[in-house]
């Protein structure tokens, strides 16, 4: 037994839109550390970086039938996003799964599983972050679920919510904290596009953000190095 | 104690080469899902894709001194396949066994252990897929096996049988199967030739396969969210 | 409570400069194979390659505070080392911490544990070599130790000695080797290009090393395939 | 900034007592294989079974801090459940913070982590589940959350939630589905209580559950080993 | 499809008796070293320890419906060795299939993937070597083969062959070498319990091995630590 | 090459005895939160708990020849420190060294790699803490070091420091603050001994350790769940 939700609520596209070209470790500090997959989640190529709606997929272990069930499910702008049921690196998808996705205007794909004809989905331009590259094939037997709540690499993934994709990962933010997340990630550019240039000059960390004092009182001292007793 | 096997029946070269160019993934389709080598045998560059006869050896950890007795049996068209008695990482290949294999008509090695020099394989083009990029270095103290039945990264690989690598990963197709392998190969691409054009148009698989009336009778249902109960 | 060590004395930067373009696994061999990484320490862009003097610090498990403490004891020519004092994939280190290092004249970093921007670190040609590729952010609560002796990625790493890391790992070279070493170094090198013609005209190692009788005596046989007992 | 939610609604406690005794594979069967934690939690005792509701925890990696903090939102039958932000295996719970549990009535640990003093653990008969073991220390620096839905080796616990752990893992049963639950697992117990005796006296599952004839329609053939031809 | 071999020649009873009571690590380096199965291979209580001829199932990654098809293959003095298509932890087997098992006197399971039931299974005495202990369960959807060669946990297996496990891991002597390999393990056992007296009356080996010529000349050096100097 | 340092200086016997007993977790506290061993290290069996003074050696990968070099440096009192030059899990030790090492009053074995006869050794009650229990055999043939400083499992060991194992781990304290390490540990000890009767009255954490206007000042806000908007 398994469900397709349809009819799925999505992040307002002109919100998901404001993302693109975002960084996932700038989007992450900016909505207090949360929503980032796990560090196994590596792009198959680089550089890559996307932004775009979730479609969730569970998936049997070995078994890549719901994806066929899922892909009737995306609108232009979304990402599909796999959890298997238990841990495998299956090759999960392919080329003419990626052929089909780009064909309804699917921006990418965020595999907790294994993938292949990396080489083909390379030169097509389908960027994909998976746990692993495997060649190895699945069955198409065992019903699962599309568009329900998902854990993907350790983090909760609802259908509709935003996905953005770097070099550096992965990262969910929810639809209903989508337009806050992005007023912070601005604020958080401004500021760090502001300390870019004290650092290029040479400033310290340390004056920049003030930090000597705080770092003496937690009982950091200096010793020179003819003081100081080795190990 | 340690046998070197002379003189093997390797895969006639005529089918060897018409698998120059195959992918991994679609042979080990072909074949009914067998002879795949692990998914952490990863290629040192990308892309990288041969087909040859494997020359096998059995080595000890961290002691690549049958390297040296394997080249000797190597010919033009073959490829190294060498497999620890017990799992190890060390660097047991570098760029001089590489242009050692090289001048002898070589086209790739696979290794269930660690490689060095990636830099030099790289410029030189020779390319190796391995368990690890390690510089760490190996003895000669230790005899083993050339040329017996080794068990590499999980599949068993004869000497002489026909070994696939690409982007995807490892797989090896036996001395005997090899003909019959490859006209299922050539069958299933051409199956998937007729496909691509159709996702392309949009088609869903769910029509193409015609997957609807399984999928209802395995239980799938649709949802529309709004009368989904979630979580 | 925590140290930052001044004032260290580091190898002379004659010495160092000789160690530019190094290989690893050269310079690993030349010193009797000792002061290797592990093998999971990959840099984030290839090819790379570095030699400088260590600064080390240590750091609590996901928090990056001591970094920016490190970076005032830099100076031109250094390699910044960090290890956690327990294991730890997060990302310490992103774009602005490598801006303020390559303003001080520091030539990459050795991370045991994860970083981020990677593609930005990769369009400033700022090289690093990493247990991993991680978005995820640090505190600067913890105070930690730096320029103290520090065991990272398994290697005991004094502040001072030399740092060569290239697309094969990394490895640490004492101050008080350092020269010897590097003596080593080039005669391994000038032996090395001794044999690569012979290599490449298609000398076999058996007879350039004079291995056979060797082999034998160790128990080596040959059969032919014919007279062998399959398993 | 960090939140510690209080006044959670737990599961009814006359449904968590049903589930005292029951197994975990058994629950996780009865609602439709869903909510088992990763494999890699194990206890660090065997044999080892508890039921009861769930107080969560999300902690900084190695800082325990927010573990006192939970301790004080504890009743009689709960079961505190910790997820750091990302991968640590720090020693986050020793003797004494198991000696303030046992003290309010706490069932036990599931840590998605490393937890130290395992021998007096034992002797004290508080059972834990655990990532690790490990003497590492943490510290007390970093503010988190209590009682909020946490992600857990892979598995989304709200508060509440009924835990069930046995020698085989951990499950997590919704809190409005566990009256349910409990309805299905009786009658799987009670199918598979039918089931043993059969299997007993030496019937065959083929027979038991009427396979014979779906494998033949799904191509299972029998072939003498003397017809077979061996790889 | 798939295939169930059916009337498998086993070692002969008497030569799998002899094995009763013997040592993994003994029969290992009896056989020179070979047929030894990954270290990840545990058992799920000590002591334990078996010996028997291998009835082998390869299986579909989360899937056990081939274990019934194995079961009826079974005769008393067998083992059951199970290898999976791609890695996999789902737990494949628990109490009725050990009791179904246990009913044809099976003398225990070697399963490359998970287990279940394991406090039950501790209970019963029903030894299990396995990759993983997890309560997830399988589907019973995709055919496999049994009774043909396997390689599992990196080993080939052949049916028939003699499998012998303790709380060291396990190995498979081939059918044809049984007899022979159990000849040179008693000379070995022979040996080892000359020497024991010695080692217990406080003689080195470097004497009862006669080593310390070997190692001078191999290089080794002894030197007070007044003049040593350190690192 | 390699060298065999004789008549090492041991941290005094009275200091060390006074270590008899004492906990890992205390210890490594005690001392700053230095000197512990990865947490893969694990005793073979539980419960385990030694003290004593490090003979280190340094293995190459598969070869445990050194073992028996060392040996004869040991005294009554001592451990064993094994770390090979690069990772391996072969079984380096089995119960004939055991024996050896026992019949001169070694007190048990830290081993960066494998060890076999685990039955045996448990029988025997000689203690032994590793990264794999693996019956793979090991070589007698390439030259090490004995006694030299080693880096075991992550952490620096010189001969002669104190090492402290139990089954949370292995931690060594330096020789030379062996005496101070233990008064701080005492300390801590008398220390934890008076909070625990609090703990077991019911006592909070919170109370005992007056955190909670810390907690408040770092941000922690506690709500009613009624107020919390989840996620």
């Amino acid at each position: 037994m398994g469900v397709c939700v349809t009819n799925i609520v999505r992040t307002d596209a002109d919100i998901v839109e404001k993302f693109q070209g975002a960084e996932v470790a700038t989007v992450h500090e900016a909505q207090g550390r949360k929503g980032l997959l796990a560090s196994y989640m590596r792009p198959i190529y680089r550089p890559a970086r996307i932004a775009g709606t979730a479609v969730t997929v569970e998936v049997a272990p070995g078994d890549n039938w719901m994806l066929h069930v899922a892909v009737e499910q995306c609108q232009p702008g979304d990402i599909l996003v796999v959890a298997p049921t238990s841990p495998c690196e299956d090759g999960y998808f392919g080329d003419l799964l990626a052929t089909s996705l780009k064909a309804r205007g699917v921006r990418g794909l965020i595999m907790d599983a294994g993938v292949r004809d990396v080489a083909t989905l390379t030169e097509m331009g389908f960027p994909v972050w998976s746990k692993a590259i495997f060649a190895q094939g699945t069955v198409k037997e065992t019903v699962g679920n599309v568009n329900i709540p998902v854990v993907c690499a350790g983090a909760l993934v609802n259908p509709g919510d935003v996905i953005i994709a770097d070099d550096d990962g992965v990262v969910v933010v929810r639809r209903k904290e989508a337009a806050a997340v992005h007023e912070k990630m601005l604020a958080r550019e401004k500021n760090e596009a502001s300390k870019r240039p004290l650092f290029e000059k040479g400033e310290l960390g340390l004056d920049i953000y003030n930090m000597r004092e705080r770092l003496a009182s937690e009982g950091l001292v200096y010793v020179d190095q003819k003081d100081y007793q080795k190990d």
